[in-house]
């Protein structure tokens, strides 16, 4: 099976570790590279934009084309600053083509939260009913057959997907959860801000956006889910002098009574994800780094009771299970390919 | 006013951070250097272990030697390993000498707390009782007349500076305290292991001893002094990818009917330490970083107040404030030199 | 085709690199996994001495076993040390296997030479006779045949990538070349020396092995065999605070008289070099950087002529095209796969 | 003694680290911080710059004021960019005040290589005949009695220091002299382009501006007076992913017939340099390293003979040695103090 691609925002960093990815997956054909469509943009080719395409990939990435991508692509991915995207998805899914959104766009089903974050109306409330939440891991069923794919944040994937259990299991006291993350450069994209100079990060740690970043509606839209109650986490952000990985270690306490079901709570993590291709879950006592998870889709987890308090490390690399690894996957499980195909 | 100080451990990490301040301390003249006196130890010209020091500094490191310790010291500085120090201080103390110890050996007062995180028989119960906890934002008065001063711990120093004034206020349900802390490499000296490789630090990211690091006691122990009431925090260190600082974020919820007399969070921090050197609270709102402490003896404090909680933001360079510069800085205070010389 | 390989020395960081490869390639199959035979090493499942490789390698990394290699294996890489390698090679030989050798014992055709710089006496002369330098560009129709595969060190495939067109051209000044080399920390291994730690690498950049390498006799034996003269490089190498890549700079005098049939040098190179898979010739003007080539096969190659001097600068990943990889390449080459599978 | 010193350009990278240099020097009172006067600069407290400066510095840094520079000031530094020092240089010097001048404005002999090299008109050309360029180890002399005082460029002090013994005593082939440098980031200020951000510059090594770099008139007007014959040298810079420090390896052939009167060439360095408190000679076959120079004012040099070929390394901090500790350095030989005030 051949599955033809096309990429919207092909030039941005999302972009480029898409086009890796794709790249290597025996079942893509990338048929046309985009950018974001900005007055001013050139036509260019990707090896002139990204030296290390020479040799493998030699497309112009031009305007968004309406007829080359009804007629060339099945699928397109939005690699697109967050409002962007919603501009191009009505009309792709006019056109009878599936989305993967890489933005936050139609991640957030309320539009007066997304409103309020993202501080722009939000434009394709229609769409937004649609949309599918790609957290394999929780979502599978729906993934299979969304048309648009709202692909998950970063922070919320490491972070969901070191709750979930907990939560599912009605273990935690949710009004506890603390949680301090940790991120690599990359997260921020390339952004040219001072702050995001080499001289700035190096040797620098600091928190920013303390309990106030976009990814907390994110987080406790879906816990809530999970929860089947309201769910309103602490969330403090950190930013790393490392290019690629997200460390998010959180704390909560048990529910009163909370019962556990398993020899101690790390059997209980290793059950819950025990089919799960990308979630491998360390041996009691023992927690997650990041280095193990850099270049690869996996989200390896550490979890200990320490009595009155639990704390769960979880580890992804920020780009890949965080953002473009993360997308193929859905796209996997979209077009019934076997899920871990060009990710392994 | 000249004092005559001898350095046992000069050629440890801890030791060569001492040496470059003192030698830009105009009441100091370094008369010795010594080592831990470990048999095989060579003698070895100063400037050959730390090439630095060359044309700065030439003075031969040998083995502790008590005739020149009490012909030519007033103070010695014991720049080695816990477990080391309680070997040599007796006889220190007992040539009339005076002594700031920077390992962990007179922290704690209870001996048996020290014997469970240290794996060792405390040696030496005597002057345990006699010394005094080097922290001069809490314990100036009894420092400028100790004999025996114990350095603070790194970790213990940045957040005992960040809950202090809500701990003695009152503010603080003493139940609640989390503290997400994270270390750059050089907290661990120079210790030849693997996971000190540059190949592992490097792009790398993880917490080690969680909720099990020796430093606990520690901070539990200053804490319950200040409360007045027993503390037991949550407390997980990370290791950062970087040489130096610390930065610790402490999460905690308000006491039951907390009343702050003041505009804000942030004054009643400002009000607390309004006439302290070394420390410098941020605006409200706004966090500390790493690089704006690093090479210096401040401590730089953010808090915010979000309601249930409250989050405080510490950072200090673990070499300085966390160990060295606050060895001076108690050196001024028990010499009744002004707090800031040498170190401003 | 699906090639039964085993791999000698899986532990070290030349292994991992190889076995992350392997399992990327679609017609390998990874029989065995051995240590070095050291005597003291356990047997040790690969994903924990390797936690990245959870979930998607579990063999048990064993001592040899010349039964296991006789009856599944059709090819052996050694990853093995400098001088540990040429223990094996007979013996594997005799089996009839073929060899693919990453360590230095099998590059320098006198072993009088080997002897003087890697400081042991060279105990597989017969076997030393058949081997073949695997460097792909140079000697491709030797590697489809060969047994015994001697895979290039890091800085010669760099060096000699970025001299080969103009000795072969007669176009260089032999007695001129001075090579200013630049390594990630890689390049060392793992090795457990103060040196590598973090705390001397970070921040820090210093040349080694002052025009002593032990690379400088593989450099200048191929770089005579291409010119037909004797070729005698300076060599400085340096250690760059970064993990993997090398950039070689190269200064040369012009051969008196030497005529360029070429609009300008780079012109040169690209004919050179216009079919090779793994090699691009940047722009007249433009230079490689490491960021490009890392995590790939690729070999990129800035030249420039400034009258006098022509600077020719080159750019790989150690670990990869200086090793690993350009090892996967000779194999595909050997066994008449496409040249580019699982490398691209 | 007390110098009155005024800064303008006090908000730059130079600035910020000549501030801390002078706050820390006996001799020094900063009367006033100046930015370097663009319209649409604001007065600005410069702790709210700098927040490091907090407690230490609150001076207001306002547009240069001719008045308050006429009043308070007996110096004035101008770490302004190039091209910007030459507007306020006259009348700085009619007022009476003596300049040390941080850019490249006034180091440059000839106005028409300035004007190639800088791409501008030099206005002030009167000013440039009476300004002596400020290298200590060479023009002490004429230093002491300066009153435009031409601080050298980074990559010029650290190369010059290291051939000025091989030049003067005429044991170099001039034709021959070929200089690979490296330098870390700060090098370049902190220009907002995306070449320096982190993501670009973590993990990378690349050359630049390859030998056609602005320093390279100044390193060869400098050596051509040394050796009284024109140099004319070969020099390609590169970045170094690290803050600071410049490390350069020289290589370079022996005069024909040259003959040493020492025991080795690294005696006859030693000799060269016997009274200089910031040049340190490395023994016989050791080279230096960027570790041991960084936030110092030290040049360290090692060098050995090849034979045919003679290889210098020198290693300096590049905004301390070779930028504003040189300046201080300066400031003291003018002003009479110990050369060493405030830099040791």
């Amino acid at each position: 099976m051949i599955i033809n691609v096309g990429i919207i925002g092909a030039t941005g960093h999302t972009g480029e570790v898409l086009i890796e990815l794709l790249l290597n997956h025996p079942n893509v054909r990338i048929t046309h590279l985009f950018n974001s469509g900005k007055s001013g943009q050139d036509n260019q080719v990707i090896s002139d934009v990204f030296p290390k395409f020479k040799h493998r990939l030699e497309l112009v990435c031009t305007k968004p084309d309406w007829l080359k991508i009804k007629k060339d692509c099945d699928l397109v991915f939005l690699a697109l600053p967050h409002t962007v995207s919603m501009k191009f998805v009505p009309k792709l899914l006019n056109l009878g083509k599936r989305v993967i959104d890489l933005s936050a766009d139609y991640r957030l089903n309320n539009p007066s939260v997304y409103e309020k974050f993202y501080k722009v109306v939000h434009q394709d409330k229609t769409s937004l009913k649609e949309a599918v939440y790609g957290l394999p891991e929780l979502y599978r069923a729906k993934i299979k057959t969304a048309k648009l794919l709202a692909n998950p944040g970063c922070y919320p994937t490491s972070i969901i997907l070191g709750l979930a259990p907990l939560l599912a299991l009605n273990l935690a006291d949710l009004s506890s959860i603390i949680i301090d993350a940790k991120s690599g450069v990359s997260g921020a994209g390339k952004k040219l801000e001072k702050e995001f100079l080499f001289s700035e990060i190096q040797g620098d740690f600091r928190a920013y956006k303390v309990n106030i970043h976009q990814h907390a509606p994110e987080i406790n839209q879906v816990l809530s889910k999970i929860a089947g109650k309201k769910v309103d986490v602490v969330f403090v952000p950190h930013l790393l002098p490392i290019e690629r990985g997200i460390l998010s270690t959180i704390y909560l306490k048990k529910a009163p009574g909370a019962k556990f079901k398993a020899k101690n709570i790390t059997d209980l993590f290793k059950k819950f994800y025990k089919n799960e291709p990308f979630i491998r879950i360390k041996a009691e006592g023992v927690f997650p780094r990041i280095k193990d998870v850099v270049k690869t889709n996996f989200c390896d987890i550490g979890v200990k009771d320490f009595g009155d308090t639990i704390i769960v490390i979880s580890a992804i690399d920020n780009l890949l299970k965080g953002a473009s690894a993360q997308a193929v996957q859905n796209m996997n499980i979209m077009y019934k390919i076997p899920e871990i195909t060009g990710l392994l």
